[in-house]
């Protein structure tokens, strides 16, 4: 451990007991939201970097696994929190969220930093264009149910039924691609693992204790935080939880194309959001039957139409073979234009 | 003429007179319908085989012709018993069906199976590439008087002259595109005839007059089995009819596949996708006219939403220049879940 | 100057007095529009060919803004007309058709110009790739407002202030872009200015005076002249003066086709669609500010799926790699589709 690691553990330790402080005192919701969210942002990185440890461990083939099922848990436990709340838009706007922030946004930072470092950078690998593949069309699934709730009369009342159908395609979706394209990590050669086995599973157990709790008290700040700031709860999902949750975490993503490994970059980058498309949104949808709350696919038009145009972005950025800054800036503008369309609302 | 074609005309044959039999009996209208689908989908197939003998007969000049003229008729046949029994839902999803199942479940099909047997496959011709973009831009074409009525308040009164317009535009593009890329069928260096020109022009003779007949108890049987199955006409038209008439044929597209011949595999997925788009939709648009139910091109929003997704997935998944058995299979997924939501209606 | 250069300033010369005659005179609004009209065609070409001439006398790095800046100005000068006289509808069709008219026909006649001469082109450039891309990515921000308030409840009422950030982020990625891609066009090796800088000037500021003019006239004869041909004012501004406008001035980029160097003709004739995006539109929503009749970004429905699924096309047709004349007719065929759907209105 060395210490960059113990520099992040810190800080996130400070930032969650200053959230658990702020939380059980008498704090304005607004100061409570925000120090939840730059917790559970570390947290998240946290449990990143010690589900990757954990997976240099256990072998390439289940590495994948792990890092799925694992690094996924901040997400997780802000949408299961939420949910049982009853705060379905903001779990919708949170899945759809992470990929668009991730597809986008993260790419568009990687791609601006990565070009004022290195200027205009190539890649040709047909592993990132796969990758970016198998996200339009992820993407394309995942709308579909919202689709045929809007624009088909027949379909409307059976938004329900079709979320299910979905969710268990995208399921067997990631049965089936999982040994291929997630243990495909091994493509980054793994630094040795820097922890030893029991210190990480230390780490990812305190950073995944503490994400669940400090998830409970965002979840508990979200709804009076952001009526004092007159923003929608689609916003908070769709910026605030996506960002927190998932997109700090590829901040990976971004030093690798700083380092000049673009075709890397995007594959991490995509990846993540691809994990959230076929495992945490179907897990979710099951998961949600526990709830009074059923989360469904049927998700605000406006979020299945970002979801496809992010989408088929992600996927031409990445065929064009090439990125500059200018590439990375339009992305991260298309981010801003497209995340304040969803700034009013209840 | 050999065993296997032998074994697929008796086949045929015997389907053919069972779906016959069911329909001058008592048999279910169910019955009659299974029966007759599946009659349909062999003498496509055996239609298809005989255009393509007599294509290698004519000269690769008017093989194309031959191809586009004869290839469709038994969709033209079922499109042309069902306008003339007003049946225009089924019509219109089944052209569009034929679109989607060529370039989604065929094409996912072919991916599937090529990457089961001969792992990640490479493509890299342009003539993939451009058909996929011909494909993209005619299902731009064939979408656009759905959306001028669903989104265009002026235009929505005027989607009957809009589709005339547009039908216009695609003959001519037909004409145009003919000479280059159908007759490009000679790209699949062809076999020599292994028939007769005689017993061609017999077994298309008596596979076209079946499937005339054929056409007509299925269309008989449609309306009264869909109500028993609960399916709607949409469902009936999009999936039954399209993968009856059209899809099964493509076999030789998966086999081509399977047989590490990806590029062809495309180009003829693809291309038959084409011709329904370019050749077959125009003319019943035109021959529509001779009927009481005139055929527009003015779908159900939802159809033309998933026409236009499914041609912007053709083309990049054509583009990324590789394909493996992940990427059919989010294809199949992505078939299951438009397909399901096309299950509800009339 | 030369006798080509001689003859277009005489023909734009004889027409801008025919309209002006026409305007002051008892013509029919149909005889004033179409003069109008053609006037400013040939000015607009002459105003860009002008400019270019400067821009080889600046030295490249000013060469990029004072084309920019002063490319645009008969697009301008109609805009702060139209809006002027209120004819909202006008002016944000003509930016989209602006967009369409180049991306989508001018590339058409590019490719089928460039294919009945030289056969299939191919061109494999990184620069032409990332201008479609930029363009694309332009077209998502630009409809974004759009969509918002066609399918997002909370964001309806708040389209005004979203087009106001949008046009912001359009101006700053602007202004980002404009060193590299827009100065770019040093990739056409500048043949050496023919003129010198006085006779330039002198006929950049007439051009550019009489533009002003007949502006005026096109723009006072429009309301009328639509009227009387049953043509409602989006198809006036979408077809007429985008293609007025802009797009005849892009007679260069289906000149660089037929000279057989596709790679410039994309570069050239998607660049000026990308200047409308990212320069004069922002522009305009800004300086109507001044005027009873804001420039919001939030178009009719249709227009803005339109242009997206144009920008898309756009994409598709670069990225596949070659061109041919097929193609071309397929491009040209869906701007003909999509421009007989705005022919309806009011």
């Amino acid at each position: 451990m060395n210490r960059g690691d113990l520099r992040d553990i810190g800080l996130a330790a400070v930032l969650a007991v200053a959230a658990g402080a702020a939380h059980y005192s008498d704090a304005t919701p607004v100061l409570s939201f925000v120090l939840a969210a730059a917790a559970i942002a570390l947290l998240a990185r946290l449990v990143g970097g010690a589900t990757e440890q954990l997976g240099g461990r256990v072998g390439s083939s289940a590495a994948g696994v792990v890092q799925s099922a694992l690094g996924n848990l901040p997400e997780l436990f802000i949408a299961l929190f939420a949910l049982h709340k009853g705060l379905l838009g903001v779990v919708q706007a949170a899945l759809v969220g992470s990929v668009i922030a991730n597809g986008v946004l993260v790419l568009g930072i990687a791609f601006l930093a990565g070009g004022l470092r290195n200027g205009t950078q190539y890649f040709d690998s047909p592993r990132a264009r796969m990758t970016a593949t198998l996200m339009v069309l992820a993407a394309a699934i995942l709308s579909t149910p919202t689709l045929a709730s809007a624009f088909h009369t027949p379909a409307a009342p059976h938004g329900r039924t079709l979320s299910f159908i979905c969710a268990g395609v995208l399921l067997v979706l990631f049965a089936v691609t999982l040994p291929s394209f997630l243990s495909g990590g091994d493509g980054i050669e793994g630094e040795p693992p820097r922890w030893s086995l029991r210190l990480t599973v230390i780490v990812l157990g305190c950073a995944g204790a503490a994400a669940a709790l400090t998830s409970d008290w965002f979840v508990a700040a979200l709804t009076p935080a952001t009526h004092t700031l007159h923003m929608s709860q689609d916003f908070a999902g769709l910026v605030i939880v996506a960002i927190a949750g998932n997109a700090v975490e590829n901040v990976v993503g971004v030093q690798l194309a700083v380092r000049n490994r673009p075709d890397f970059a995007i594959s991490v980058i995509v990846n993540s959001a691809l994990q959230v498309a076929l495992l945490l949104t179907p897990v979710l949808v099951f998961a949600s039957l526990a709830f009074n709350t059923t989360l469904t696919l049927v998700f605000p038009t406006l979020l299945a139409l970002a979801l496809l145009i992010s989408g088929a972005v992600v996927a031409l950025v990445v065929y064009d073979g090439e990125s500059n800054k200018e590439e990375g800036a339009i992305l991260i503008g298309l981010y801003v234009v497209i995340a304040s369309s969803f700034w009013w609302g209840a």
